[in-house]
């Protein structure tokens, strides 16, 4: 629509997309507002936030994957002197 | 909780607290989705989704900042020679 | 390397990518440090922040495509009857 | 300087400050490429590229919180049922 003739744009259509990518954002706001509630939920109750998040991605991690890289990251660690995993 | 015993742990409420997490991500994910459904819609219909983008994230800022903000960009745009907004 | 025999590691090699790796990575530090020192620098000289990283930004783009950008970002804007730019 | 007077504008300043900045910037990209040579270098050599990132990071923690965190892990993960690190 690089070269729109001002009359051509449909005012409603427009405005129906930005209202409706308005309220989803507005909602998607509200998601991550309750996560973070969670997470301080969480850390109320004395879990450590930052290992509970890496629990959660680790879920999202296939599990061969997850540990075919754990194998990996403790040779090199080993390798370079360092404490493995 | 740093230095917790092993058997302290609430398994339970650890559980609890991953699956809500899990659940409101998978939720976020959803509206994301949906997000760009509509950015990808909106493209169908002949519309500039990056000009789309920046017209959503101006009508989240104050009208009269943003009238600052360009009045001082325009300042300093001419100010270095380039044309202004 | 995923089925790699702990023997093989190339100590020296992965140690010389290592410190490399983070050799670059704090002359980078320093020079994001160096930048915010001049934006700081800039705001004590009465220069408004957020402009002058717009105005850098504006300058890395190609100037047909922001005239174009902001053609139909006024044309947007007042299709919803907002202040154009 | 929110309500400049046009007139009142360094130029030479502005200038200034804007070279300043956009010549940081290029060099702070060139290092960023740098770096990313470096990791195809090695991961032409048979290193995984993924791992050696973790590598990088884990280096830059200090030794004791990391033992904290992945002792806190282990102890979530198993409360979860899942293999520890």
């Amino acid at each position: 629509m690089s070269t729109v003739n001002p009359d051509d744009i449909a005012k409603d259509q427009l405005t129906a997309f930005v209202e409706r990518i308005e309220r989803l954002e507005e909602e998607k706001k509200g998601i991550s507002d309750d996560i973070k509630e969670v997470y301080a939920e969480a850390k109320g109750n004395g879990f450590d936030v930052k290992v509970l998040r890496k629990v959660i991605s680790l879920r999202k991690q296939d599990a061969d994957e997850r540990a075919e890289q754990e194998a990996i990251l403790d040779l090199y660690l080993q390798a370079l002197g360092m404490p493995t995993a």
